[in-house]
């Protein structure tokens, strides 16, 4: 059984559920914020999501953490530290990368259910 | 059990078919063509690969998509529109990176058999 | 059962094991290293991790290997091709991104127990 989280695009979904696992990927509805305010409301985007597809922070597996500009790593470490369960820490690698307009940071998870 | 789609290098899979999931990644044999034509023909293989697994688009749960300008990532999605199976819409990031040579995108899919 | 193989940073994990699978991300310690150097470091790493998780390369399925220079990819591919399994080759997908400060390269697998 698959299960699909809609997003604003019909063609792709905004979290997938298979089996026991959940794919979901973060947006930042606005744009105007840095990297710690965008990384604080992608990280709560990530939060809501898990919230609709029955589970939670303390379940993700892995996150590829993509951001436009490398030298402000330390703005969205800031708000990862701050957000993360120190109890269940994912592996994570942050990589940078050129994302679309104004985003700062998208995030991608693997998360368990 | 595990089983492996040789690709051209005999040290990598084009796919990886492992309890119930598969890796796999798109290749671009003709990098004459624009990021239509490219991301087209890496939509095409990725089907080529599944159907080689067992399985179809319609089973994708997440894919990653890097492409090589970021300005022209309306010409990728439209090449993904047109191919989407909209009832099963995977979970898609899009990514700006460097690719190799004149590689405009690339594609890495997680799909359910 | 979710376990967590810890790393220098207490709130994301150097690999995360879960139902049959583990996530792993490598890390560089010595990075006065070129693309060879690092990239030979990074899988010595990734063998010591999924050492520690009971598994090997045997095992792994998907590969995703961030490079901060495209031109040196051939380097990389030296270390990936003499240390890769022949008879268990993942999926891989190499890209070019930026990494931070004087890394060169960074890998996350995802494997089978």
């Amino acid at each position: 059984m698959t299960s699909y989280l809609p997003g604003p695009h019909p063609t792709r979904s905004r979290a997938v559920v298979h089996d026991g696992l959940v794919f979901a990927v973060s947006s930042v509805a606005d744009k105007r914020g840095g990297m710690y305010e965008q990384s604080r409301q992608a990280l709560a985007n990530i939060d809501a999501t898990l919230k609709e597809a029955a589970t939670d922070k303390s379940r993700i597996l892995a996150a590829i953490v993509y951001i436009a500009d490398m030298m402000q790593k330390p703005e969205m470490n800031r708000a990862w530290d701050a957000w993360a369960d120190r109890n269940h820490p994912p592996m994570r690698a942050c990589i940078g990368a050129t994302l679309e307009g104004a985003t700062l940071v998208e995030i991608v998870v693997t998360a368990a259910k």
